[in-house]
């Protein structure tokens, strides 16, 4: 078929709804939580029976499986054009301790519902067709997260990973040899051509715009600092308002700066405090001491940079005012990604032409597919999650939503499987 | 002699700077820390031991001691007129466990100098002239603080008291026998015509104006609150500036607010966030809940009453601007204290006839004289104390300003010691 007799033949194909509700289900009863959510954290025996269970369904659908060295499982539907390079989808399928049933879980399970919507209707592609589930999305048994997409794409160090331990001294090696997962499959990033990945937004707007479809363009940089102010502990008591040096009304100032700031980087820029700590800490003490996290996000690096300018010059100007010392130090460093424009265009014109309600976003927070858009052409699909929660037992999500998500993923998924090196036919 | 007689007799004297060092210095001894402090807390074998040189020291000059069920101990020198209420004196000798020598004790030994002072020039006084040590007055090891004179004047329960325990599960009555120090003696709060602490003030006040003496008119009534916002915890990425319901917001302007509170409130009131506890307390998450503690201070009832109201109106304010729920709940409430007008011109009058700089002055923090001034005429006297430290092993003070307190608190007994109940003569 030439593309444009496949895109005829299948425009008005759709995946299962109630297909992916039950395999969504299925695996959320490994490590269900009396709550309704799921504690399946990465490497331990319910990671190994979700893993059976994902590899037995896509046996069952003739794909080929690959293991590599830091765990990732690889399920490959071939295409008709041995020649052409894979169109890969995928998420993880490990939870936080106290997580939902979609984070993660949604993607791969999509790519799953691909799969068996197009064997179901015979339809083959030109490019093969790749699902990938990532090892220790989470990070919250082993630090860092994002830590399977981050090893295969080069970013992080396989042996410094192997080496990484949980809370028991176990290490992630260990762990991964434990329940039968260190395989030896060597997967080239080359062998890319594209890549989706499907997630609940783990934020607010879709549901407060009323949108279906998330067309994530990019991923807001991240600078994380801590801060320390100096002051002079003292008496609250005996000690009258005008010789403090009160560390802590530094720190409210700061606090409300870091939002100023951000504030005036819309839409993008996005600025928390989320820890803070008095020293001593007392209730009738003026603290002396201060230390506080700030988090600064925006999508482009020219914003970024602004903000931790204006940050640093209100910082000092805090600081000097109220007569306290200030050291800020940098904690982590991620720039801004924007991922691949044709990757972005496939996932629009799908929801366009499946007539979902879509918009343009951004991710927030860290995903696989911000690792793999380093090595090879990468987008996400958003849906709604309910009120924005996520990394929660009540996280919780559609059927419908999950569905036209589902939709939208088969849909750019055809696309490119149709025209990746399609200048080689 | 008559009490003309008596001050033209008197004027010049003055205690002996040397001795009454030297005997802080011998006190301090006891319990020493490697930084210069002092670490001897209520009712332990260090205790026991600066009781034991207390006693020792007070029986020397002909003292008749008596102690207390709570353990406080009495040093009675006599009057020439048995009718006469006692003119009392004193403080306390136990310390913070990072304490310095002379918070407490240097109330205690300034009441023995002037003893000794008076034996020396063989001067006799129409009241008795008696120097108390309350127990336990830091409340470090037993809760509250100034149990020891709280129990005295009846403000706290003895048998509350005495069952407090330690955080080794020790009571305060165990541990007071253990000390033998469980007295049986009945001392009437009657028997008090006048109270006088000397104490070093704690707080930047006298340094910052040059003044020598502190003429304590009353201390500051004090209201703490516990506060807890709640908004709505979320990913600091992926959730818009625009969508939060960040508590750590509510939080930093209720900082503010108490800032701006007190200082409306001037020269008396004092306003301070000593803790603050961020949930879920993570870096990249928005605090969905804050706790912290708010203090109040003024010295004048309807003041204070002032200050909470516009407390209690800007919290509802910032709550309501921000979504957040909001909830104060009363921690403390100790009303202002205006010491006794006798006392505090007997105080004045002597800073005045000795040349010494003074003013008037509050006291933020809590001293067994508070509890004494409900009870009986009272007053205190402050010394400066190095850059206002205290609570503190860097704690320090002059010889010439402990000198110079000393000598004060001398003559505002003698004024008084003549006066008391002089209408029975």
């Amino acid at each position: 078929m030439t593309p444009t007799e496949i895109q005829s033949h299948t425009t008005a194909l759709r995946t299962d709804k109630d297909r992916l509700w039950k395999a969504l289900m299925d695996l959320a009863k490994l490590g269900a939580t009396p709550k309704g959510g799921v504690n399946r954290q990465a490497l331990t025996e319910l990671d190994r029976q979700a893993r059976e269970l994902f590899i037995e369904w896509c046996r069952a659908e003739g794909c080929n499986i690959r293991i590599d060295t830091i765990g990732n499982i690889f399920a490959q539907r071939p295409g008709q054009d041995p020649s052409r390079s894979t169109v890969m989808t995928g998420s993880h399928l490990d939870t936080q301790p106290t997580g939902g049933k979609f984070d993660g879980c949604f993607g791969v399970l999509a790519g799953l519902e691909v799969i068996r919507t197009l064997n179901q209707h015979n339809i083959q592609t030109q490019a093969p067709i790749e699902v990938v589930a990532w090892t220790n999305e989470e990070g919250c048994r082993f630090p860092p997260c994002m830590m399977g997409s981050g090893v295969f794409t080069g970013q992080l160090d396989r042996e410094t990973m192997l080496a990484q331990t949980d809370s028991d001294g176990i290490t992630a090696g260990a762990a991964l040899e434990k329940i039968g997962y260190r395989g030896s499959d060597a997967i080239d990033t080359n062998e890319i051509g594209a890549y989706f990945e499907a997630h609940i937004e783990q934020g607010p707007i879709l549901e407060d715009t009323g949108n279906t479809i998330g067309v994530v363009i990019g991923a807001l940089g991240q600078r994380w600092f801590d801060l320390s102010l100096t002051g002079v502990e003292a008496h609250a008591g005996p000690t009258p308002m005008a010789l403090r040096k009160d560390a802590m009304m530094g720190a409210a100032e700061v606090a409300q700066a870091v939002n100023r700031i951000a504030n005036a980087y819309q839409p993008h820029g996005r600025g928390t405090v989320g820890t803070i700590k008095l020293h001593p800490g007392s209730r009738n003490v003026i603290p002396g001491e201060v230390a506080m996290s700030i988090d600064q996000r925006h999508l482009e690096p020219e914003a970024l940079d602004n903000m931790t300018t204006e940050l640093k010059a209100a910082i000092k100007e805090i600081s000097t005012r109220h007569g306290l010392a200030a050291e800020l130090t940098p904690a982590a460093d991620f720039a801004p990604e924007y991922f691949d424009r044709t990757c972005v265009n496939a996932v629009r014109n799908a929801a366009q032409r499946l007539s979902c309600s879509h918009m343009d976003i951004v991710s927030g927070a860290g995903h696989d597919a911000i690792f793999v858009g380093r090595v090879a052409p990468a987008a996400m699909i958003f849906v709604p999650c309910e009120n924005g929660i996520s990394h929660n037992e009540s996280e919780n999500a559609t059927p419908d939503d999950l569905h036209s998500g589902c939709n939208v993923l088969l849909h750019a998924i055809l696309e490119s499987a149709q025209n990746i090196d399609a200048n080689r036919e």
